[in-house]
């Protein structure tokens, strides 16, 4: 039995596979300041035509252009694992499959997208992006697909983590990248917010005003705004993921999973491998399919599925989504990746389909799962990756329990040795769980409360 | 053309390669503190038997065991890459092939031995093992094999490293090891340091001091010493790295290497890639094999062959190899792997035997090559494996120059995620290169003039 399957190169996708034009009823539109649909166009000082196109498109499948194979080929095929070393542990009847997404050399998912969205860029004639970052996995994938396309990249990070994870700083820097701590002086909004809070240690929030700010406001009008998570287009370059995935399980005579996992912030490692597997659920396959948060930031445990803005400071376009409302401050947990009060509409959607059974998991179970791991299938595992697992577990030991053999598919995000200091605060004892409080989440949704409700006609066939 | 070459896991060497039983000249044996050859029992409290009749062996190949295979597996066969992407930047005729060792969990090369002996002790009956660990590497990478291998894990590390690097002590603990800065309070030789110099940062010759106590002391008799370089069976068990180079080549139809390139500290990685071609050449091909060190720590291109303590505190045996005298300290260079004072006996006899063209580089070259690497092949390297990346680069230049077709392998030894400090102060123009001075290595040289000398009778053949 083979630990890894590998895909050759000429065998990789060719095409991204858009669940937009498979979901029983049409994705709602992101709305205006005025409530009504906004356009394409209005998109347009932001985003690059090309991928604007993406974000609307109903294509199934969209090709992906050989210039960006060339570039993913670098690490792509990422190895399926068989996770026999934890099954052996497990004593389970379950068989085990991971993609390995660490591989990359940012050493995440989230490059599939990046060099996707930065290859498109290019071929519009935009010479410089700017993004925002908080943990840094984001900063650095973007900054790494824009050394590679030999275009500038600026990354304004929270200035907590830029001061408090220098290496993610660094891994960005080395890329080429202008990495510069949120609240900065460069923009209007950077300035406001300092003149009135200079001790700040910032957030997304405010780093998404000045990013989008800056591109928005360069007047060569070559500057394009960047985002790692939750639009339909990143969900759709993620998706090589669990196409991948389906020809290496033919490839080792695995017919039918039954069960799909991935960890999910604003979604995208989740969507990338789920959304193939999601086309079969609706094409009538049993299978079960859960995106894993945590429980101090249930998005999709216990938020409804509303319009709200992607960002604190409400410069986004409202979405349809679950959310915990744009002002949610979840507590201080490792899984920086998680913390997110959104989640991507296509995510969404499916989960109101009842595509999705959502799981929430406290971080104690989730960083026990993490050590496990380490000390079995060797890997250090990213603390959002760490969710992901968990309910790998627990599926394995169920599966254990009712005697029934079970294939399981993981996406193994990312690793985690840059973020080792939550590793540190479990093996200290140090760590808490922080279950959301109700009056907490009550409070965060009385901002949205008064905002349009999506109209969501079930199809007749959920 | 494919970027990436992956061998099955069924295509794995099943043998390791020993260069000693084709040194023209036979390997000179290690002396005690009398100046007689060492028996191999008087190695036995430090080392299980089994181990040291892989240091003694003469046989060509050695069995790998299953029990080792099956760990490997997690992540080996390691993919060989095309260095396509450099190719291109570079407009070079020459075709670069490199071996990508940092995929496995520790992040480079190590643990092709530490699993090795890590598996060895256990099949002795030993329980725990005890080693030192400079900038942390080779700490994490038998931590990484004691977890998977249940055993227990005592880690002496320079103190300085212990402060300044605590994501690697965060690696070791999270795989279980037990990491104390060295000097130490539990051993007598860390006492005795610690009531002359209670800031001392430590040293490795202290570290090695200690962890070898540590192991002798432990009155139950199943504790050993694991060391991660310069000893016969580490460089044996590394050869994995260039038994399977030479199966992948054969995979993509390149009958023939022009250039071996790996750097060198204490020897492993490059023993590893280069050895099976060393057997080659010793066969009479056609093929350039180059060892690289730093300029600062120019163990092989400006020190003697001679015999020399492995260790500052003169406590291990008198081994012969090229040595810049034990009591060495080199400049403060980041390729904190590279500032070992000897070289492994295989290596050094491999050198005088003319086998090999060593080269000595400055560290600006090196991060030159580094961040070039970075932004076309899109991995950050660790600083030690820079300078077979710079020495690859002159090469790939002289075969432009001369527009002849060459074909380079190289070993990537390790990814620099966690040695990100050396590109900050490269980056930030604070790098300076430290040739080392003739005084100071002639003073460093002093302290063995002494000790007896290799006979070295050279072969009929070099």
């Amino acid at each position: 039995m083979a630990v890894k399957v590998f895909l050759d190169e000429k065998d990789i996708p060719r095409q991204w596979y858009n669940l937009a034009a498979d979901l029983p009823t049409p994705l709602q539109p992101p709305l205006g300041p005025d409530g009504k649909p906004i356009s394409p166009d209005m998109l347009a000082p932001v985003f690059p035509m090309n991928l604007i196109e993406q974000e609307v498109s109903q294509e199934r499948w969209i090709d992906i252009p050989e210039g960006i194979l060339d570039i993913l080929y670098r690490w792509r095929p990422s190895p399926l694992y068989r996770a026999k070393y934890l099954e052996e542990a497990l004593d389970t009847p379950a068989r085990i499959y991971y993609k390995n997404e660490g591989v990359s050399p940012p050493g995440s998912h989230k490059p599939n997208t990046a060099v996707a969205q930065a290859w498109y860029n290019k071929q519009f004639g935009i010479k410089r992006l700017t993004t925002e970052t908080g943990a840094g996995q984001w900063g650095s994938a973007l900054a790494f697909a824009c050394a590679l396309l030999d275009l500038e990249c600026k990354v304004f990070m929270v200035r907590i983590s830029f001061d408090q994870k220098p290496f993610r700083r660094l891994m960005m820097e080395t890329w080429g990248a202008n990495c510069i701590p949120s609240p900065s002086p460069e923009t209007q909004a950077g300035r406001a917010i300092l003149e009135k809070m200079p001790d700040t240690p910032g957030s997304l929030g405010i780093a998404i005003s000045e990013a989008i700010e800056a591109a928005v406001t360069d007047p060569s009008g070559q500057t394009r705004y960047s985002l790692g998570s939750v639009l339909n287009h990143v969900m759709l370059h993620q998706t090589i993921i669990g196409l991948e995935a389906k020809k290496q399980l033919a490839k080792v005579g695995e017919k039918k999973v039954d069960v799909v996992i991935g960890c999910a912030g604003g979604g995208s490692n989740f969507a990338g491998l789920a959304f193939p597997f999601v086309a079969d659920k609706i094409a009538g396959a049993n299978i079960r399919i859960i995106p894993v948060e945590p429980t101090s930031c249930p998005t999709m445990t216990r938020a409804p599925f509303a319009y709200d803005h992607g960002d604190t400071a409400k410069m986004t376009p409202l979405l349809p989504m679950h959310s915990l409302g744009h002002g949610f401050v979840p507590p201080p947990i490792h899984a920086g990746g998680l913390r997110y009060h959104g989640l991507a509409p296509l995510v969404s959607q499916a989960i109101v389909e009842g595509l999705l059974e959502p799981l929430a998991l406290n971080q104690l179970e989730c960083y026990e799962a993490a050590l496990l791991w380490a000390r079995t299938e060797g890997y250090i595992s990213a603390p959002e990756t760490s969710h992901a697992l968990a309910a790998t577990i627990r599926q394995a030991k169920q599966a254990k329990e009712e005697g029934k053999e079970r294939v399981i598919l993981m996406n193994w995000s990312g690793h985690g040795l840059m973020d080792l200091t939550g590793y540190q605060a479990y093996l200290e004892g140090r760590l808490e769980d922080f279950p959301l409080p109700e009056d907490m989440l009550q409070n965060s949704l009385a901002a949205i409360k008064d905002l349009p409700k999506p109209s969501m006609a079930k199809s007749g066939k959920w």
